[in-house]
């Protein structure tokens, strides 16, 4: 294949990967449909029916570029989360976001802490910025917030990731225990709280919003991907102290976002009727799978998220097949990339009809594995 | 403001920028509505009844993932353009590829040749990985293909834009003349060839597609945001060699497209119809902006854009109040940011609802100013 002859000599060495592959290239490499949409933690439930309305009344101003200040969705945000305007950075989704933040930190060497297993998309970061990663293991399926001090003050690392709740097991800390880490960390370390899964988490698990703003190194990315059902939209926000928040400036595409994307994130916020639902519905699915899980004799580990990590009792050769026995029902689930998380399949809250093609299918997989 | 003590040593001397003030903004900050808009080179003829109600159709399907792989809108694109999807990477609009470009070649002190006064967005991709911009000024009002090539030579340097139609000029190139300019390129330099108004420019303009493809130091971007008024939307595309077009996975965002804009964007495509009347109407435009400027003793310059470069006949401080004094009608325009270039306003190509509002305000403010 004939390539440019002097891109850098990092992007030369990096490899060209796709961090998740996608529902569709399955389909289309395995020759197999997908029936039940449950392996990328998407919300099957839906945008609410005011978010569907709202995209399709946008859709005649497409021809417009959105607003590069992102004006009305940062004040509709900073009303609901009870913060100013100016702590608020908005990007294409959570991933984006996480690709700034690298840039903003990583030079070439410089050490990022993170957990062996936590979410492959900022380690496609950090190693795209030719950041070195240093990982500590999790502990009974969490992260491990004393193992992550230690690194960060071990290597003097600028950075590190922490998600809460997780992915991809689920598992969570109490917002004190949260707090007492990013307090706890140098100040020359910059703490990226990952909160996706922020709105599906039991009360006391998600910091108040002022509880952490008063710390410059810190920075809470959320989204409106998974509990309000808008994956597709690209929309993510970062809460920050005010000068991380304007930082951004230096070098995001300020016309990044999608005209309807943005119409679409202001109708979620509006509807958090809609969002309530959600969150019941994704409860409920998160009950069903455990149930599921149980009644084949695996065991659901608890989840704060809108996925459920089941454990399948072996290892990750056996996990690998069952996600891919499951598929050959058309039903698209996803796994843990790393031991011992790879003992797990990963199965996102979908509908009923989602739910009864994976009581139907497990028990067949299990058992032509057996 | 509290910020972060230790980003990278580059992103703490870049300014905060927004390469361009949005309308909405300078609606707030001046306390203006815009009634014509069109200073942001969008098509105020937005995009095919056919694809605003594919985005309505798309709606439902917002709480799903973009396919990473953009696997349709490739094969669509390929079958449209007569080459292979493997030529083509995908991305968030012009802007995010150049990002993607700029970060593959660009290390710190890196010399890239551009025009002065060209695009200012590549610009601040080029300063914001820590590239150093090398000018040669326009010529005649045409980007000046000697003047890049002596440059590359000189400075030995790994990239060059250029832009055919040129924005902010409206000026082009023929074919001939620029696959001559890319051939006449060391290899050791790529060619950025920025297509974004190869829809509206004239036959013989835009090198064939297959003419280009053989060269491993060329990549072509093209966008969805002008002719087929998706700008809202997000949407452009690089062709190159195959090489190259891998290696944005490298780095891009495997997520990054909003699903309702790869949806749009796919319909358009197959709307070929509409986009010959929007672009006959984007030329009766250019013809009415033309005659307009003619009636108030301004000239006109030729454009094989969506918009137009009138001659002001003065310096950027008048024109600067010109487009200052149309906003005040309600009227949005644009102009360059560099002398000579500014001697100019510069006029996107609208509705006859637009010109009329042009037509009337453009006098008075010129008798205003006299």
């Amino acid at each position: 294949m004939t390539m440019f002859s002097r891109f850098t000599p990092l992007l030369d060495q990096l490899p060209a990967t796709v961090p998740f592959v996608g529902p569709e290239a399955i389909e289309r490499n395995r020759g197999l449909a997908v029936k039940a949409r449950i392996g990328a933690n998407e919300s099957g439930f839906g945008p609410a029916p005011s978010v569907i309305r709202a995209i399709a009344d946008a859709a005649a101003d497409t021809w417009k570029y959105a607003d590069p200040e992102n004006f009305e969705l940062k004040q509709a945000l900073a009303a609901h989360l009870g913060c100013r305007p100016e702590n608020l950075a908005i990007g294409e989704g959570i991933d984006s976001l996480l690709g700034h933040i690298a840039r903003m930190v990583i030079e070439p060497g410089t050490p990022v802490v993170t957990s062996l297993g936590a979410y492959p998309t900022f380690n496609f970061h950090v190693v795209g910025h030719g950041g070195r990663l240093v990982t500590t293991p999790y502990v009974n399926d969490r992260e491990d917030l004393d193992g992550l001090l230690d690194l960060v003050r071990r290597d003097n690392a600028p950075l590190v990731y922490f998600a809460n709740p997780d992915n991809p097991m689920g598992s969570w800390w109490d917002a004190d225990s949260v707090v007492a880490f990013a307090r706890a960390l140098p100040a020359s370390c910059l703490l990226i709280l990952d909160e996706a899964y922020c709105e599906t988490a039991p009360a006391r698990t998600t910091p108040p919003v002022d509880a952490l703003l008063d710390l410059p190194n810190v920075m809470r990315t959320r989204t409106f991907s998974k509990a309000y059902g808008l994956a597709g939209a690209r929309v993510g926000y970062v809460i920050a102290a005010e000068g991380n928040a304007k930082a951004f400036d230096k070098i995001r595409h300020h016309f990044g976002m999608a005209r309807v994307s943005v119409a679409a994130a202001l109708a979620a916020l509006k509807d958090q009727a809609y969002l309530a639902e959600a969150i019941a519905a994704i409860g409920r699915s998160r009950e069903k799978i455990a149930a599921i899980a149980a009644a084949n004799g695996l065991a659901a580990l608890p989840s704060a998220t809108n996925f459920v990590a089941v454990d399948c009792g072996r290892d990750g050769t056996y996990a690998r097949a069952i996600v891919d026995g499951l598929m050959e029902h058309g039903v698209f689930i996803r796994m843990p990339g790393v031991a011992p998380l790879n003992r797990c399949i990963r199965i996102s809250a979908g509908r009923p009809e989602d739910m009864a093609l994976l009581e139907e299918a497990l028990p067949q997989v299990l058992k032509r594995l057996a």
